[in-house]
């Protein structure tokens, strides 16, 4: 299978090392806008060559779009556009909803899979790339009923080779999910960054006292603006609704510490304590 | 040297381990009020013999206070009136305030030297105790001018031998930059697993979806209260000011979502990211 991925960073990067390492790539070619990307992702092998988006389509059994989620409708369309019925066009963007309805009257959106895999670090880039990448991760597929047998087959194929559990939603819920289980985690960490660095002005002393926990909740805020504000931009009502609760839930803590309230304190913890249940 | 240490907990029963590993104690003696870790540590090897806290003081060499924060200062008081010239007391509480104000007019304040170790983690009890838990991790000494300088010797000797780097501060400027690197991260944590319990109806996703960010950002919230609720009601003012910082903080990234404020969001997560300059 020849494939194509659009965009060699973090996750088209990773999605290339999972592709090469479990054979299931023929050759790769690359589509990069930025000249440095491309040279790295070609010294990295993340590509056997780099070549114009219109020149790959052409050859290309799958296309992968793997680019700034702001980008991925459009793409995605002049994808379609130019597929026959044996080619295939999946993208790995963290939002459904504005990407399934742009396609949704295209002609060929059976050539189509919406696939998020759930995995990302807060680092960007095709030096980001890692290999094992995706493995043991769940994957998302959206609106499978839309797109034909044999490329949601292929797409399921290469997930399962991965080991990557697939899970079927729409694309409402899946950018509802994203929104409390990922989103709200950057915006936080996001906040968490900036209010430390807008207080603690002996940086010298953030440093030599990490190790208090700091790290772990303030990792997400290295990642990049170039991936999150499309994301958070193109899932604001979702990210907006739960962003309102996650400051009611601050106020609510803010309040029982001024008032010294050390059972409603207890009590509050214990709850949060409940998320180990979930997450191990 | 005999060393007593009065918790056997995360803290107390990691460096019962690192003592141990580097052979600086002949034998450890173990305070432990409740019966089940009282057993699970002499069973995991943290203390040769558990002893009432009477009994111990009068043999150790050295007494380690390793309890929630809200017992030390008077264990710190009840330690200081049972040792003699030769004993030394210390604490490793993420306090220091109370605590060096408490002890400040001791007859034998200056057997004792306030420590503070820059490592935990989210689980406590015996079993959560770990070998090499402090090694490469800062130390924070308190108010070192009032320590005899043979215990403060002894103290920076143990430490020195764990490669922890010392770090010297008023218990205030302590108080105040804990509650910035540490304390503020896991109020964070907390009111994040509260947001997506309350948000995320359905946990199976929180699970299945996991690997977007949140493990990370919410592993803190898995800390206990027993530790918690005394270190931010003894940490109070601090904690209050850092927390009404994150919550405007917050506010502000919501309004910049709300007016669509591409610019701004990208302006902010950039100087967000400027935390790797410093964590990396």
């Amino acid at each position: 299978m020849k494939v194509m991925i659009v965009g060699l960073g973090l996750i088209g990067g990773s999605f290339a090392l999972s592709l090469r390492d479990h054979g299931l790539a023929d050759e790769i070619l690359g589509v990069e806008n930025s000249e440095e990307h491309a040279a790295e992702a070609l010294q990295l092998g993340l590509a056997d060559r780099i070549v114009p988006f219109e020149e790959g389509i052409a050859q290309a059994d799958l296309t992968v779009l793997a680019t700034p989620v702001d980008t991925i409708p459009l793409l995605a369309v002049k994808a379609l556009n130019r597929v026959s019925d044996r080619q295939a066009v999946i993208d790995m963007g963290s939002i459904k909803g504005e990407l399934c309805e742009v396609i949704s009257m295209h002609a060929r959106r059976r050539r189509f899979v919406a696939v998020h895999p759930m995995w990302g670090t807060e680092y960007s880039g095709p030096k980001a790339a890692q290999h094992g990448a995706f493995t043991g991760r769940h994957v998302v597929f959206c609106d499978t009923e839309h797109s034909d047998a044999d490329v949601l087959q292929t797409v399921e194929r290469i997930f399962r080779t991965l080991r990557c559990p697939a899970i079927y939603m729409n694309p409402e819920e899946h950018d509802l999910h994203a929104a409390y289980v990922s989103h709200i985690s950057h915006v936080s960490s996001f906040a968490l960054a900036l209010t430390v660095l807008e207080k603690e002005l002996e940086e010298r002393h953030i440093f030599d006292l990490a190790g208090g926990g700091f790290e772990s909740t303030v990792r997400l805020a290295k990642s990049s603006a170039t991936t999150w504000v499309p994301i958070l931009l193109r899932n604001k009502y979702n990210v907006l609704d739960v962003l309102r609760e996650h400051i009611h839930q601050l106020q609510v803590l803010r309040k029982m510490l001024e008032r010294d309230d050390a059972e409603g304190l207890r009590q509050a913890i214990e709850r949060a304590n409940s998320i180990q249940r979930i997450i191990h």
